[in-house]
């Protein structure tokens, strides 16, 4: 299942795997159905396997992949990670050391330390690097591709992985 | 009036007084207008009253309300901030610790002395704050439900309360 | 060229210079081409040009005018910043302090020293300020106007400047 609140079998496009740094992605493209093509919003799934407890992962790639697949000419793309201890953003593809040095700060900047916080889980700090980071990134389409700075690329961002992660695309599509 | 730019009077819905936390919610669900109940892009607001300096309160049942009261199947809602010393955001909604969490680390992180800053108005912070979380979230509907993780819930967060605050929320119609 | 994706001459529509702050702002408003106007999703671009390292600009009124320019009476845009050292927020114009808190309250909190990170380009800091705050802000427009709250503005963020930048912005149109 792709999302709790949808009962038809989703379609399972499999695009191949990728290895991405330390992570390996499933860039399974999870569309909401052949009946649902000309809708205007569809709404796709990147599963995301992550290795380590935090971890940027970049995910330019599947996400232009997906856009291909929808066949997405000119609109947008949301970003979207349903989960409370993961986030998304846009940053630095070129040098994989911009994504490591954010987790890094992250981690210097909200201690792990369970006594800091109320939340019992062990994962306080990572809840709070979700809000400064945020869940979602909006993504402009024009002429089938991501309209990205030279430098830019979406990042998945883990907090408390290892872990099997969603990243949800909604297509916002021009008519 | 709901929005300073809107004449007409707006639709007040009475959707009935909620104790959320230590916060009253008034959930009245103020739409553009029967008019414009056909329109792709509708905007409704929550009012909301803060109770204490800082806190994040639960909105999720009520922007659900909302999806519910504007007959919205597919699409998304994007949840907007119209205040420069509060914010919105994405987090988990089954421990309430965790949004004290939030609000107690960027008190320590972001702190209230006047003099580390330039404006004089006693809430810089709040301001910082505010930039740090973000003004808005976008939310994913599909069949009439909020798509969110299993743990996620949608986040007004107070940084310079108690106050009358509001929470915008445009809803963007798949056709 | 306003895109790398575009390859046809963009639209170049001088709206006139203005000084903003110690930044000048080239409010050159690029739409996607006389033939897309009546398309939903046009895609405009700012230019900015900055003054130094790190610097907040209020762009509100810019966008108020590619609004005007548009025609857009209904709807929202998303700002969107292409570079991985700068970014956009919501916060409060009227006093242009709080702008510089929050640059000089970053510049506290994430230090420049080359030493704490692995990126050797001298901004690694910048890179970490841009997933704090946050690469795009939603808009909400009604009857032509911006929807923001009383004090808020819309602000460029500049963390490795001067440089000459961009904004773009896409305008969703309801139908």
């Amino acid at each position: 299942m792709v999302l709790p609140h949808l009962s038809e079998p989703p379609i399972l496009k499999e695009l191949g795997p990728r290895e991405v740094g330390r992570s390996t992605l499933w860039p399974r493209c999870r569309g909401s159905g052949p009946g649902r093509r000309a809708r205007e919003i569809p709404l796709y799934t990147l599963d995301i396997r992550t290795q380590t407890r935090t971890e940027c992962i970049d995910v330019t790639e599947q996400v232009q992949r997906v856009i291909d697949e929808a066949g997405l000419r000119q609109g947008a793309v949301i970003a979207q990670v349903p989960h409370t201890s993961a986030a998304c953003t846009l940053n630095e593809s070129a040098d994989p050391e911009v994504g490591r040095d954010l987790v890094n700060y992250l981690d210097r900047l909200v201690p792990k330390d369970r006594e800091l916080y109320g939340h019992e889980e062990e994962n306080a700090d990572a809840h709070i690097k979700t809000s400064l980071v945020g869940s979602s990134v909006h993504l402009i389409v024009e002429r089938g591709r991501l309209v990205l700075g030279r430098w830019q690329g979406v990042f998945f961002c883990e907090f408390d992985g290892p872990r099997d992660r969603k990243m949800h695309l909604q297509l916002l599509r021009s008519v």
